[in-house]
Order: C-alpha cells, then sequence, then structure tokens
C-alpha cells in the first residue's frame, strides 16, 4: 500500500491490479483508513486517469451485490443530477418515463447538502416509505413503473465506506473519485440507459462551464467502459431551479406542475429536456425531439400526474394529508415577505444566497443522521431576467417561527440583484452522449 | 479538523493555534490517524511556512518533558545529521567535545536507514548499554562528560506518533515536517548549541546542493524563533564518509582514528569542520578557524581516544571484546575483495550503490525493531579522486557467509567509476549560522 500512496504522490497511474487489492483490502479492513486518506489525498492533487477511474468503479461494483431486471422491464431509465438549489427534477421526471412506459427504479440519497436530498423531500410526505426490499421494488416496478427509493444496503459497501472517508479528509472533489462514486452506484441498480445532470453555477458543484463539461467528458469516456449507456447534460445552476428550495416546498411544487399539467415551468423543461436525450440514448426516440415530445405528452395528459401519484401512494405517501399540512404552513414557519426596493429586471438570482439561507433555517444539515426542518425555504416569485417595479413581490421566505424578521428580509433580497436591463439564462446547455 | 485539512489544501496557511490544537487532539487521541494522514499529505504538497514549522515545533515540544541542565554545564552541545552513507560522524565528535571540556548529551536512533543508526553502531560493542535514565545520564554528564543514548522515552511523544504515521503515509520528505521533527527532538534535550549536518549527494536525503542549502536555511530560520543557537553546515555525500559502511566495521574505524590520532582522515576532518563551527557558534572560540584548532588538538594529544573509550565505558561496552570480535570477523562474513580492472582515477564511487549493497546483506533493517547484522558492510580502500592499476585493491566486502561471491565483487565494483582524471570532491561546504 505504502508503494501504491508513493507511486500516485509522484502522478504515476495505478494499474487495475493495483486499484482491486487497495479496495479489496480497504473493504476487509486490511488497508488501514489513515493509509487511505494518504493515497486519497494524494489523488486530490495528482487525479485519476480515465483507466484507473474505470478500475476504481469495477473495484466498489465488486464490492456489493448488482441488481438487475428481467428482460421485459428492458430498457431500464434512470437519472442522476451531481447537485443543484431546488432541484426538484427527479420527483417529475421519475414519474414521467413511468408514464412514458418505462421502468425506472431510482435510488436516490438523504444528502449533506444545503436541503435534503431526493428522499429527505419526499419524506416530508406523511408515511412515504423510501426503504423498500428488492422484491418490493420489483413488485411497484411491475405495478407502478417506477420507484424512488433509499440505496440498498448490500449495493457498492465499498462506495460507502470510502466516501465516508472522504467526506471527513477533505478529498470528496476529484472528479475521478466522484466519478468512479456515481457510476459504481448507477450500475449496481441495475439500470440499461442513465443520464447525468452535471449542474454548473453559483449552487453546483462546479463553479464554470468548463469545468462542468470537462467532468462530464471523462464521466462519459469512462462509462463506455461498462454496458449499460451513460449520456450526461451540462446544465446551469445561478439562480434556483424553478420556484421554490426546501424541502416540503419542492414536492408542493412538483404536485402544482403535474395537477396543472404545466409543461411549460421550469422544471418541466428540464426534465423534458433530460428525458428527451435519455430516450433518445436509449433509442426510444429518433431524435432528442421526438424523446421531448413524447414526456411533455406525459405532462399535458395528466399521465405523470397519475404516476407521481401512484408511486407516492404505492410508498404509502398520504398526499392529502401532505396538502393539508403546506395548507397550515404558517403557523409552522414565520413567512417573510420579501420585495423588490428598485425597478428594472432580475439580473442575478444567487442559488447559493438562498441554499444558505434555507440551510441555516434547519433544511439540510451538517452531519449525517441529523434531523432536518421539512417546512422552511423560500418561494421564489421573481427570477433571473423577469421585470420588477418597486414593492413587487420577490419571494417569500418560510423561515423558523423564532427568526429575526428583518435579517430574513435582509437575507433573501441580498440574493436578488435588480439592473436596468438582464437577459434570462439558458438552463440546458449540451447533451454528451456515450 | 476538516477545515484545516481544506484551509491546508488550498494552501492557506494554518494559525499557530490550529496547529496546536491539531497537535494536542492527534496526541489524546481525538483527531484521527486518518485526518492526519490527509492534513499530512496535503503538506507534502503545500509545504509550510516557516510560521506553520515554528508552531509544529513548538507544539511537538509541548507534548512531553524537556531535559535542562544545570547553569554550569553550559554550553551543552549536540550535533545531529540528515544521515548519510558510513555517516560515523557522532562517534567521534562527541568525545572530541567532551575532550575539549564541554557537556554533550547526545540522543540517538536506531533508524531505518541502509545500516542501522548510531545506536545500532554501538550497540556491535559487547554490553553497549543505550538505555539511561535521566540521572544516569547526568551522572555520567558530570564524570565523563558526554553521552550517546536512546532518545528518551517522555521526550516529543507527539513526534513519535506523528512520524510512525508519516513513514507509512509516504509523507516523510516534507521540510517544515523534518525540521519540526529534528528541532522539537533536539531542543526537547537541552542542548544550548547544536550544529546540524545537511546532506547531500547521491547517499544522502537530499539529492542536490541547492535542496539541502534550501533546508538549511529554512532550518535555521526557523531555529532563531528558539533560544537554543543552531547553525547548518552542508555537507557532500556522493560517496561515503570515511573508509568503512556497516555497523561494527564503522564503530572500528572510528576507534582506529582516535588510536592512531589520525587528525587527517576524512572522518576527522568532518569532525573538526562541525565541531569548529559549533565552537564558534557557542562563543567558545572566536573564529571557526579556531575552534577547529581546539578540536584538532583533542585527536592530537589522545585526549579524544580517552573520551571514546571513556564514554563507551561507562555504558558498559566491553571494547576489547569488541577488538577481539572484529579479529575474528572472517568467520562471521564472507570477505570478497574487490579490486580494480583498469588504470586511472576514481571518477565516482557511489554511495546509494554501497549503502544497498549492505542493507541487502543485512547491516540495515526495513521495520522497525528488526534484527540487523552488525558484522557486514564494507571496508573502502579507494575513494574519489585516488589513482588506481589494474588489480588494485578497490574494497572488501563483508558480506553474508551464504552469499554469491561473483555478485558481491559485481556490485560492489559496480559503485566505482573509473576514468583518466578525476579530482577528489569537496566535503564540508558552507555553514549557515543562527
Amino acid at each position: 500500500m505504502l508503494r501504491c500512496i508513493e507511486k500516485k504522490q509522484r502522478g504515476k497511474e495505478l494499474t487495475a491490479q493495483e486499484i482491486d487489492r487497495i479496495i479489496a483490502g480497504f473493504t476487509a479492513g486490511d488497508v488501514p483508513d489513515y493509509q487511505m486518506a494518504a493515497l486519497l489525498m494524494a489523488i486530490y492533487y495528482q487525479g485519476l486517469s480515465d483507466g484507473e477511474t474505470t478500475a476504481l468503479t469495477k473495484a466498489l461494483l465488486a464490492s456489493g451485490d448488482r441488481w438487475d431486471f428481467p428482460d421485459e422491464f428492458h430498457p431500464v431509465l434512470d437519472k442522476h443530477s451531481t447537485g443543484g438549489v431546488g432541484d426538484k427534477t427527479s420527483l417529475l421526471m421519475v414519474p414521467m418515463l413511468a408514464a412514458a412506459g418505462y421502468r425506472v427504479p431510482k435510488m436516490s440519497g438523504r444528502g449533506l447538502a444545503h436541503t435534503g436530498g431526493t428522499i429527505d423531500k419526499l419524506e416530508s410526505i406523511p408515511g412515504f416509505c423510501a426503504e423498500l426490499t428488492r422484491a418490493e421494488a420489483l413488485r411497484q416496478l411491475s405495478e407502478v413503473g417506477c420507484v424512488i427509493m433509499s440505496q440498498s444496503e448490500g449495493l457498492v459497501p465499498a462506495e460507502k465506506k470510502l466516501y465516508a472517508l472522504r467526506d471527513v479528509t477533505g478529498t470528496v472533489p476529484p472528479p475521478g473519485l466522484i466519478i468512479s462514486s456515481i457510476l459504481s452506484k448507477k450500475l449496481a441498480s441495475g439500470a440499461t440507459h442513465i443520464i447525468i445532470d452535471v449542474k454548473h453555477g453559483s449552487g453546483a458543484f462546479f463553479a464554470s462551464e468548463s469545468e462542468a463539461r470537462a467532468f462530464a467528458e471523462k464521466l462519459v469516456s469512462v462509462s463506455r467502459n461498462f454496458r449499460p449507456k451513460v449520456a450526461a447534460a451540462i446544465t446551469a445552476m445561478d439562480q434556483p431551479l424553478g420556484n421554490s428550495v426546501g424541502n416540503a416546498l419542492e414536492v408542493a411544487e412538483v404536485i402544482r406542475i403535474a395537477d396543472e399539467r404545466d409543461t411549460e415551468s421550469e422544471v418541466s423543461r428540464l426534465c423534458i429536456g433530460l428525458g428527451g436525450a435519455l430516450l433518445k440514448l436509449a433509442g426510444e426516440a429518433e431524435s432528442r425531439e421526438q424523446g421531448e415530445g413524447i414526456l411533455a405528452q406525459t405532462i399535458a395528459n395528466g399521465k405523470a400526474r397519475d404516476k407521481l401519484y401512484a408511486f407516492i401512494r404505492a410508498q404509502k405517501g398520504d398526499i392529502e394529508a401532505f396538502v393539508r399540512a403546506m395548507d397550515d404552513l404558517e403557523r409552522k414557519t414565520r413567512v417573510v415577505k420579501v420585495t423588490a426596493q428598485s425597478a428594472g429586471q432580475i439580473a442575478r438570482l444567487d442559488a447559493l444566497s438562498i441554499a444558505q439561507f434555507s440551510h441555516r433555517q434547519g433544511a439540510g444539515r451538517t452531519r449525517q443522521g441529523e434531523p432536518i426542518n421539512p417546512w422552511v425555504g423560500v418561494v421564489l416569485h421573481k427570477k433571473t431576467g423577469d421585470t420588477v417595479a418597486p414593492g413587487d413581490l420577490l419571494a417569500e421566505a418560510y423561515a423558523r417561527p423564532d427568526c429575526d424578521e428583518n435579517a430574513v428580509e435582509k437575507e433573501v433580497r441580498g440574493a436578488f440583484t435588480i439592473r436596468k436591463q438582464a437577459t434570462a439564462p439558458k438552463l440546458l446547455n449540451t447533451i454528451i452522449h456515450g
């Protein structure tokens, strides 16, 4: 192991055999955490080649079970996002794909971001259960077509152990480590076609589009060494996605979009764009545009709404109780209205500021296992490019009942920059096909 | 801790308070090894400033006892070497300084180099005891003036723990870590004036003179933040020092030099040079040259020999038994004579090759606690700059009894490069005063 650390330290490439032995030893407890931590930090500076990333992905995959699905389920679709503010894409896109007739066994996490992960969001629905056995997941895939569940215990245990160590040693960032982490989890869960949404901007892991593009290209390049087909989308995350940030607030936004059959909302447009690319990747559409048409139709004809309700109910979620709880939000939070102080257009709506505010209100966690507050967050009434007059409502903050209203107002207003003129940003930049 | 790792990772400077907390936490077991390993690897790439190195030295010092000596012992002298091949300087220089009337409480190690450390070398003398209590060391300093002993248990425990981790994580090299390790140990052992021999070349830790110089300058600069005075010498280590490499062989070389009152041997000249600089540093000589004169005199008048014998005997070493054992060396090892195959001058005598050969014969250890073979090694009959004719004896290898003689001969001969003309190298380049 010391020889491998020193090899990587000097910028040399590790062989697949060396990586296999390291991961097997680490999983078995023969490679101590301190040597793995030293290697991870050397990787932080020296990176991992595509070959090393492929070998690491395979080694992580080999550490646990691997799901696969009967032929009649194929193509089995999945999506992943590198994370963004107000990113509720999975909540809408998964039932859309199921409404179009595909199987979508999505595994998701509770996350350590500014708000909870997809599972946390769904758990703001009373009764919702994310812990499914494989048999339960299979039955739901047969009956409903989609499931959104916690990652199954037996899948890629080495990835879990490695991530826990990266998390406390400052070694989450290296692209090769992130790619092998994403791919090993996605490949283990049995999808045949996967789209990865790589986000860049203020509220994203990647600061710039060029970083996101380099990451996406490496990811797709590495994925070519595996049987499932992978495409990557590069999308902007300078402002929060859609009109809400928070846990319950984001679920409510998706329910509203589905109920109103709103194909034009920002969230709908992103889901249609990503889904269109995924259907093209799977050979189910001749072009991305054709795939987009199929998916827009699922919103327009109400079938996406039906699948959304069906999968939530199949997982014991009580949507009516959730709607009642949302009607009562003013008793769970302090609602602070934030208005414009000048006229012009919104030139910037900073995703990170909104995220940090929401986190401080309790929407996210700092340590694993911490409880989160499902009710707090921000509803956005204006977004980048919108025209405003003084006094117009910019946002409503759903803050902790014990908050300082003036501070909340100031903080949320600070996320908005109003100028004479501004243009709305492009959301989805590029798709990189595997 | 994670915040500190990420700070260093980005190349930012840690505060003295942060370093204090890290080392206190690490010593107490609150900072886990894996986080310390990640930080060490970040330091490998980002380095430590003089301020950070000073803070780390202080934090290491604070982790244990600190010896000091009564005023009548002052100045208390010490020396340290960054390590070289055939480096038996301490064995001669310590009794020389004692012979000149100074107290020299030298703590030394068993080492993991190609041959053993100073303590290993002395332990080839039957009966020699390196484990002294503080009271025993004090008594011997009063009676004899010098002691060479293992590092006392209670001194800088954090350094010991940190070094053990560096050793298995590829993080021995960073200069700031080496400097804080050396300085904390030397400062804890109570010397008032210290000279550090920084070696460069094939058999040394530093490959080039410029690396050694940069290290020495940083070391002296950091040492200015402490009360004891420190000077650094920059010396060449392209060929082994003196005429022998091995454990018992090096002790025998020093006994011979002392017995023969040989002021001109390479080892004598280095000890005189380093010692002269040390006496100048301590204000005991007006110039380095004057200090050198004082120390050369101790060899010439036999007082260095008397102190050498006296301190070894005080530590229960049986010199007569050692001499008898050396007379019997041909039964403990296989002696292989290596002769020149061409005429010319020795252009190069590669220290690392001789060191690696000696290590393979059993002169050094690979893991802590491993036994070493005190008898094996190489006696050099020609050195760089010497003129040779075909058939002249270059060296005698004292190899393991089960060795392949032809392979030994070839390997040792391979360390010599003979050309038409060559010049003898300079040994001691520069002294950097604190």
